[in-house]
C-alpha cells in the first residue's frame, strides 16, 4: 500500500498539535502539583465524581469517561483513597464491580484547588481563543475521539480501547 | 480574586480537547509498541534527530524542540543509544553539551516505521478534516503553545519550561 504521507498543512498542524498537548501536559501537571500535591489526571478523577450523581461512579464507567486503561485508575484510585479523598464500595447491581464515592474531603480538595486550575486552562488556552475558535477545537477534538473510538466499522482502535483492556503495560 | 470558571461552550471544548488527547496518544503509542516496540517520544527523537542537519543535535536543543525535560530525554537517549539508534558524542564547541546522531542503523528503524505510524496519524486525524480545519488546528495549537512559552511578560510558564528546568520530578 502507498502511504499517504502527511502534506505540509498537515505536518504543520501536526507539529503545532504535538507541541502544545505536551507544554499543556507538563504546565497542568506542575500547577496542580505544586498548588495541590497532585497530577492533572487525579483532578480530574475528582472532577468526575463530583459531577456523577451520589458523587460515585463505577469503577468501569469512571475508567471511560476519563479514556484511561482501568488498571491506571485502580492505581489513582487507591491513591485517592489513601488520601482519604475518595472510598470505595461494592456494587450491589454487579459483583465484579466496584464504585468509587469521593468523600466530603474530597469535596473540599477539589473545591480548593479548582480556582488555580481554572485560572491556568484560561490563560494557557481559552484568553487566547475567539467564540469561533472555541467551537472549531470542539468539532476538532470530538472528531478525534470518534474516528477512535467510534462503534462503527471505520473506528480505529474500538477493540482494543483503554478502559476495555484486561491488562496494560502502560498502565 | 473572583475565578473566570469556564462557560458552558468552553467547558465542551476543554472536555473534547482532554478526551482527544488522552485517546490519540494511546493510540499513537499502541500502534508503535506493536509494530516497533517503542512509544510515540521515542519516535518523535528518531524523526527530529532526521531532519536535523548531519541527523545531529544538541541534547538541550533536541529537548527543546520535543518540549520535554532534558532528565527525560536522557532517559530516552540512553535507551535508543542501547539499541543502537544513535549514539551521543561530546560538543566540540561547548564541553557542558553532548550531542545526539542518528545511526544509519536508527534511520533505517525510522523509515521501517514511519509508514504505519503516518497512516494511523490520519486515520485517527486528518481524514476527518477539511482543509480549513487543518489550518484552525494549527493557529489553535500555536497560540497554546505561544502562550505557554513566549518570552513575553504574558507568557505562563517561561520561567519554568521542561527543557531548562534542573530536575524535574516528571523526568
Amino acid at each position: 500500500m502507498t502511504t499517504r504521507w502527511l502534506t505540509p498543512e498537515e505536518q504543520r498542524a501536526w507539529r503545532a498539535y504535538i507541541a502544545a498537548s505536551l507544554l499543556l501536559e507538563d504546565a497542568l501537571d506542575r500547577q496542580l502539583q505544586q498548588e495541590a500535591g497532585m497530577s492533572h489526571l487525579y483532578y480530574s478523577v475528582l472532577a468526575g465524581l463530583s459531577e456523577a450523581p451520589d458523587r460515585s461512579m463505577r469503577m468501569t464507567d469512571l475508567a471511560e469517561s476519563l479514556k484511561i486503561t482501568r488498571s491506571r485508575l485502580t492505581y489513582v484510585v487507591a491513591r485517592l483513597e489513601k488520601d482519604g479523598a475518595l472510598r470505595r464500595e461494592g456494587c450491589a447491581s454487579d459483583k465484579r464491580g466496584s464504585v468509587a464515592v469521593l468523600t466530603d474531603e474530597g469535596m473540599a480538595l477539589l473545591e480548593r484547588t479548582a480556582p488555580g486550575h481554572v485560572e491556568m486552562v484560561r490563560r494557557a488556552v481559552f484568553d487566547h481563543l475567539g467564540p469561533e475558535q472555541v467551537e472549531q477545537l470542539e468539532r476538532i477534538c470530538t472528531g478525534i475521539t470518534e474516528a477512535l473510538q467510534g462503534d462503527g466499522a471505520e473506528a480505529v482502535t474500538s477493540d482494543d480501547l483503554p478502559w476495555r483492556r484486561r491488562s496494560c503495560s502502560s498502565g
